[in-house]
């Protein structure tokens, strides 16, 4: 990010033309209305936040599907600098409930509440099977003495599948741009 | 929150089972698609916000329904407490319209802008009256200096009707994560 | 703002029917459902911020109509005092090409990462050939030690057009709520 090519409008407009989204040429995914799929990828995400904020966090696993299950917090700075190294990671539904279960025996940080800001949610792709969602997070946190402030922002990459006619996370990635460890330890993000 | 009962995975399968999204079954409110009414309700929230934030007050009342009208803030603490001790409480429009005349009138504070960011918009129920819609809110202030910060974050729980072929707040329940007590009576939220 | 004339009830029922949702009326534009022009506007806002949050900046310009385009940063203060001196005024694609390449070589700024939330996309009114649209945004910046703060709040006022099947903006209007000038200088909003 430090030296980069200068740019030269013919270039950009290669870019441009690449640019052209290509999801609006796509009418249906499992037989629904891809707008309709946009509907229901935004409930999903919103009902995982209210889940969070809600402190309701024995149903957060849920939304996950049990066949196969991947989450994992990485901060940004390690993947621009290809260190895959997780701050958290779970490959199972069983590890996402043992998370859980600790943070809830362990609990020593003093009580706070998380408000989840979820926004420009794209679906990015789509194949027969899954689909590829890109949206912008921002956790806010606020303490016992009643301030609010900023406890996480960056993105989530989420791969998205049908089990039983709902939709549930096959994998969840956030990419955090804020890289403050000691927070990202206490909950879900 | 401070003792809470481990949670296993076997009882986690019967909540996972709760938490299947009821209203994909409905498929519509007072003539309209559901979907058709995520849209409207989204609509809603977005010109309240813009009212606020434009700092077009007057209008404000008008979002609410004329024949029926609570509008209450009220701090999360206090929720969670059982202490049902609002900051503000107001039972009618005519007592919306009031308030605004006071802060008009009594406005000794500093001016400041509001910028509201709505989202993770969920309708959580439907019967034949109304629509039970949670969302999360998060209130920025900016300043004379021009600097920004965080006014208030929350949650409103929203009671909506169809009045004249409009949506309309028959209740507005805000409840504040952040609890300042000084700044949320500058402003509605 | 600082004289305001008290409102009484009976003026605002008039402001009240001014108020309604005038947009709901209108069923189509250029063929195409008012519901979805929504979610394709959306899918615009949230590739734009996603474009410069991934810092594919290149790309940016690709956004605006190759015909007519018009860019421009201007700060509430100065809207509302009726001065129309902008921090940033661009009048064609070329000179945005201009702008990244200089943001590019200039580049003396610590690297810094930005994360845009775009909520209350709101129709604003429709005609043969443009939508206008109002949304508000919030740009969040992570520095190199890993705090993110806020960087600007305010609106988006947005005149959108269709090219080739694709949304693009003839007119894109930042009015920042913010106004710390330096931070404006670093990158688009």
């Amino acid at each position: 990010m430090e030296t980069v090519a200068a740019v030269t409008p013919s270039q950009s407009v290669a870019t441009a033309a690449m640019q052209n989204d290509e999801l609006l040429k796509q009418s249906t995914w499992q037989g629904v209305s891809v707008m309709e799929t946009q509907w229901r990828v935004e409930r999903l995400l919103s009902r995982y936040a209210a889940c969070i904020d809600d402190d309701a966090l024995e149903q957060w696993p849920a939304f996950f599907a049990s066949d196969a299950c991947r989450y994992e917090i990485i901060t940004r700075e390690n993947v621009e600098r290809g260190m895959p190294l997780a701050l958290m990671f779970c490959t199972s539904q069983g590890m996402l409930f043992d998370r859980i279960v600790s943070l809830r025996k362990a609990n020593i940080y003093p009580q706070r509440w998380y408000r989840h800001v979820i926004s420009n949610v794209l679906i990015q792709s789509v194949d027969e099977e899954s689909l590829a969602v890109q949206s912008s997070y921002v956790v806010f946190q606020t303490r016992r003495n009643g301030q609010t402030d900023i406890f996480s922002a960056g993105k989530y990459l989420d791969r998205i599948v049908m089990r039983d006619g709902e939709l549930k996370f096959a994998e969840k990635r956030v990419i955090a741009d804020t890289h403050r460890v000691d927070t990202l330890l206490v909950a879900p993000i």
